[in-house]
């Protein structure tokens, strides 16, 4: 198993969708991926929090294989977003984004992350995405996420992310808006022009597009008798597919595939509850059953 | 290989999308189907045109193990409809539809054909729906589709339909309407008590997703970097999915999820471009490699 490297925000977040209402539980796009990631390898997480996020809170992150040594807590309060869904959780409206600490934040890469062989860059300022990129030792295999206020705000420094990374992977909205392409084959020949090899397409409800090489791969999203709170599912994928490749230590089209699928198990749990409800309490055994699933969910003979 | 019969309209479609515009095209539920079914199967029509529809139409059925002793030719003209598509291809307006010869069609199966082992009742009244099941003898698999206009207008004949076949073909729009749910999962076992062991939704670039005992099958769009017109693309996918099920014989779950893609991959092909112009000069290749295609693009090793 090799380690994975990940920079990206830890927040406080609230959320209100049709389903119920929770106010300043942890999440950020860092906790998500830290937490999916850990079931299948070993995490070291850069990242800031503020005063208000006390040993209680730490808590989330206990028990499991993330390596906090990499985590500043500094004066100040924690990053705080609140978002509100709509009636088919399909939309989000940002009711606030509180940077906070978060503003000030620079990563900094403890001496024993530096050698890191998988490293995903979660969606942060594309700058600081670079700066973590000049900290790292010839990585196995690099991932960014991002997303519109930096395609809109800071293209040329997302343009030198691209260049640098293996994989990109964002959701459909992103991919149309980083091409000006409607189409999502299209797309993705636009955007893996500009860097990565890998693309993939979170789709929501849709599932999961991939593509490599000459071909594509595409999961379905696992249908749910009951989804809460899609808030951080894009980075709970992220999270299982980096981490499955970090366990397999494989890059191999296969593996990668296999990690797509990796990826939308642990998000089907993540939608389940509200924020890290689900992910929290997680069994392994739960996690193995789902994959199975997955399987039973897409195979057939071929015709 | 065992006979499919299918009821439906043949009509004069004019089609308007980004891409392009066509005026007074065959199109027609029964048409989609029965050009996509007779890949796989022979195929017997029952519908009717007007005197309008002349033999130079007529050729859309050369050529193909369609039997067309059940099309009626009556006084009148032949049913016509236009619709336009948005910027994205997601929703339609209908600007008109007009009945003419349909307003008046009963349903009468020619002797040869009332003992057809597999029917398809396309989307007309439920009424005429169940008038084609009177009139056939112990078929062995049934399937339907409908629409909003008559889960609306027509709820009891529809919900009499519903408890006599043996697979229903829908939307994600007409599930979540017939059933009253939003969720899916939800609305599919709603609406599988009320007859249909068999449930298919059809979910456009989302994919298909189908349900049957107490397992969900789902199959995901094929990826298309040119998508001209998504006119009759449910119905092809119908044919595809009845024809794989007559030409293998089979009921078994691997005979319905293998129908599934083989429905999938040639819906696939209509959408390419207007009206049924991609279906007709359409080779059994081009079939079998988008068969292999779809294979690649959702195979994954169990992990």
């Amino acid at each position: 198993m090799q380690a994975i490297l990940t920079v990206g925000s830890v927040a406080f977040d609230s959320i209100k969708a049709p389903g119920g209402e929770v106010t300043g539980v942890v999440g950020g796009a860092a906790t998500y991926f830290s937490v999916a990631a850990s079931f299948f390898a070993d995490v070291r997480m850069v990242a800031v929090v503020g005063e208000d996020f006390d040993d209680g809170r730490m808590q989330v992150f206990g028990g499991r294989s993330i390596d906090l040594t990499g985590l500043q807590r500094v004066p100040g309060e924690t990053f705080r977003w609140k978002g509100e869904y709509s009636a088919d959780l399909n939309s989000r409206e940002t009711i606030y984004t509180h940077l906070n600490v978060f503003e000030q934040f620079r990563p900094v890469l403890p001496d024993a992350y530096r050698q890191t062989p998988f490293v995903f860059l979660a969606n942060i300022h594309p700058a600081l995405q670079l700066e973590v990129l000049r900290q790292v030792d010839a990585p196995r295999f690099v991932a960014a996420d991002t997303m519109n206020f930096w395609i809109e705000g800071a293209l040329d420094d997302l343009r030198a992310v691209l260049s640098r990374v293996d994989a990109l992977v964002i959701n459909d909205e992103e991919a149309r808006q980083l091409s000006g392409e409607a189409n999502l084959v299209k797309a993705a020949r636009s955007i893996r022009a500009m860097g990565p090899k890998l693309l993939v397409i979170k789709r929501g409800e849709s599932g999961v597009l991939m593509t490599r090489g000459q071909g594509f791969f595409a999961a379905p999203a696992m249908p749910l008798e009951s989804v809460a709170d899609p808030t951080g599912a894009g980075d709970t994928f992220a999270g299982g597919f980096m981490g499955y490749l970090a366990s397999a230590g494989d890059l191999s089209d296969e593996a990668v595939n296999r990690a797509i699928i990796a990826g939308s198990a642990l998000a089907s749990f993540a939608v389940e509850d509200f924020g890290l409800g689900r992910l929290l309490g997680l069994r392994k055994e739960e996690v193995s059953d789902r994959l199975a699933e997955f399987k039973r969910l897409t195979d057939f003979k071929a015709l």
